[in-house]
């Protein structure tokens, strides 16, 4: 899409993005990471890189607990020039223009932006679909809760929203490919994030869901083959799912 | 604060908004409303007008189900002439800079947002405080649950977000009376909400941390006082806390 006019030093060919996220796990860092990757951006993962660098976790915890202006509450957060930002709905609606991956109009970019804090509030479901009580306590200490919690998400939060997403790819009148308008922009990215994960943790549950969601799967299978995608899924950028991210798998809540 | 250029069709003094939200609670629109009003919005509150003028429920519901282009997958949700802007934050990103509620440069827009999409996981937290299973069971019947949550949520979250907005008006750098820049913005409205809702929830905790707030709490009293602000919560249409919305009291949940 094309981008808006913007200042020479926040222009996403030129600029050196840092990103800051926990270094082991994709969780919501990784619609972050995904837009970085599509988009062509030069960036830094920094809390990945080598402590004796200067960066690392310790790079992110200073900054997380320094007294800058515009204090993150949380990771993931982005650095652009001296710029700090936070909130993974947030950061992306700042790149997005920047990389070419949101529309070029206000209400365009509302609207995904829209959809990005819809998809924010059903990753938060996923979350606590095993850990229902709190984010303190180990799984095994919140089981019977997230058995009860993990049950209702499948019979009705997880048909909500993907049911939802189907229906705004089969609303949209410019295209039945994507999200929002007739291009690519940063919600499919995301959609592709969400089918991967939910597959991970409840593959039993998406082999009975996915007939019902055929353009969520259509894009999820073209944003995996596009070529950038394809190259990050391939190379040691990307994580593996793992039972300490926000998709975990475990084989009694998918029942 | 100074309002960005915007198209005159858009402009907060001539536009009159149309707000979507449940009609017998605050919830999530009610940051919407506290804009709406402090910012002198020409506004109707849809779902609580008659259905026999067009409007009430069935409106707002014809709408959530529709087939528009830009679908909100739930309430609260704005009709700025023909655009439908949904997700409270989202929403009130949009009428920021046109009711002179956020600062007037992009990057002191996105940081407000940044704090606003805080409050919203914030709210998340209080609102799963009562209903940890689902939304769609009642308290009773996921009580022990809630009990659990709501410990956890006392002792370690309320604690975690409030010293993040506390330290935050303290780190602003041009005001130590507003958490954005030198003049009132959104968030200050929402800092307002998010501290009357947690005295009419959880009165005994709040009794005890308050202390440890001083600035939220002089920001919420200053807020009260603010005329419009004074005149809309002596008015019917400021609706009372219940035990619909996202802040409940619950008597065993305040230990």
């Amino acid at each position: 899409m094309a981008s808006m006019s913007l200042n020479q030093d926040t222009k996403g060919a030129r600029m050196r993005y840092e990103l800051f996220y926990w270094p082991t796990i994709q969780g919501r860092g990784e619609f972050v990471r995904l837009a970085l990757e599509e988009g062509g951006a030069k960036y830094i993962d920094v809390a990945r890189r080598a402590e004796s660098s200067g960066m690392g976790m310790p790079a992110m915890l200073r900054l997380m607990h320094g007294d800058g202006p515009h204090l993150p509450f949380a990771p993931p957060f982005l650095k652009a020039g001296d710029q700090v930002i936070g909130q993974s709905a947030n950061i992306l609606y700042f790149l997005g223009p920047r990389l070419g991956l949101a529309p070029s109009n206000e209400a365009g970019r509302t609207w995904t932006h829209q959809l990005q804090l819809t998809i924010a509030d059903f990753i938060d479901e996923v979350h606590d679909t095993h850990h229902p009580i709190a984010s303190s306590l180990y799984y095994k200490d919140q089981k019977p809760e997230a058995l009860r919690r993990s049950a209702d998400f499948l019979q009705t939060r997880l048909q909500k929203f993907l049911g939802y997403f189907e229906r705004v790819i089969s609303l949209n009148s410019s295209s039945d490919k994507f999200m929002v308008g007739a291009e690519l922009s940063y919600v499919d990215l995301s959609i592709f994030q969400i089918i991967e994960g939910l597959r991970y943790a409840f593959p039993k549950a998406m082999k009975k869901a996915e007939a019902n969601y055929p353009r969520l799967i259509d894009l999820h299978d073209r944003v995996a083959k596009r070529p950038r995608i394809a190259r990050y899924l391939a190379s040691a950028r990307r994580l593996p799912f793992n039972k300490q991210g926000i998709f975990r798998h475990y084989k009694e809540l998918d029942a």
